[in-house]
């Protein structure tokens, strides 16, 4: 299909297009003559999976990149290309950068409690948890120590239940599209659910209270 | 305490301690003299608060403002300031804002399957749900039709245990800092911890896959 077809297919516009190649985040079209160019099903994914995570992820440029040289780097595994992928869609929110030892403890013994022996000791991921861990701890609000033995098998679940959609008879480009929609979209979905819970037990609990 | 000892105890400045003040989310000190002004603890929990939402959750000032309304609005149940805490606290993410009734549809059947009956019919996080879903049909990815099932009894103990952790013994001002503190930074804590156990489930599903 020609640029204009598949910029009324996927919703993104020519000018964007013709960045994202640029980039290096959607390979060129087939050369039909010099102004020409053939689109085909592949660049109809690869945008709209680039459209998902613009929209509702606001993933920044940069991190698109790197989703698209981990998909292309074939001596790196599945789960290699996942855990990059993972460290190039962490938000940026304002928690210190740099966490404490104790925080930082706190944080490796959550991980280390839930089960996740798979974790990598330098994942990124462990200093941001110490990071929220301190904002926690600052705010001064009653903690519950016990609190993690509540959470951790529920999220265990949900993430064991996220992975088991990915089908892995697919090609790396698929699943690494279901892997990223699933980080970022159902992250979404679980926080909204999560706030329509919080309404309804909230109601149960403090309806009559003033 | 002076406003100088104020801003160093909670490590917000001095200009927005006085902005806090001049937009009405921090009451004033009391006067001590015409340039001169005391404050207590109240002050100091405010502004922490008000700290963790601007930092974690980047809460905008409208917003800010919302939260404290609610808060001081005696006539409303405690429940009542929840939700509309909730509704401030609502993310701004690029989801369609006025889904297809289709959408509308499936957002509805998954808040009444989950058993959220107390959940308000126009609450507007209904909507944002349904924009989530849409976004994941317009994906084109294949979509578990009993995907609903795993993860609604788990978002429901979560979102249980969250109430739990709201001591209903305590003010109102203070019950609301523990409910936004919980929506606000355990929903990234939640988030952070998912991270964790997708990259453990990743090592164990796909670390020979290529």
């Amino acid at each position: 299909m020609r640029i204009s077809e598949l910029a009324d297919t996927t919703g993104v516009s020519v000018a964007t297009i013709k960045y994202y190649v640029r980039e290096g985040l959607l390979s060129p079209g087939r050369k039909l003559s010099e102004r020409l160019a053939d689109y085909d099903d592949q660049h109809v994914r690869r945008l709209r999976l680039l459209r998902v995570l613009r929209d509702v992820g606001s993933v920044p440029v940069g991190a698109l990149k790197a989703l698209v040289d981990a998909t292309q780097d074939r001596r790196a595994s599945v789960h290699d290309m996942f855990g990059r992928a993972c460290d190039a869609l962490r938000t940026e929110t304002a928690v210190p950068e740099v966490p404490d030892e104790h925080t930082r403890a706190l944080a490796d013994q959550i991980v280390a409690r839930a089960g996740w022996t798979k974790v990598r000791p330098d994942a990124p991921e462990r200093d941001r948890l110490a990071g929220i861990i301190k904002v926690i701890l600052d705010s001064g609000l009653p903690t519950d120590p016990e609190g993690a033995a509540t959470y951790l098998p529920l999220v265990d679940a949900i993430a064991a239940y996220d992975l088991d959609q990915i089908d892995d008879t697919r090609d790396r480009e698929a699943m690494m599209e279901q892997m990223v929609l699933g980080q970022v979209v159902l992250g979404e979905f679980l926080l909204s659910l999560r706030r329509l819970a919080h309404e309804h037990h909230s109601a149960l609990r403090f309806a009559g209270r003033r």
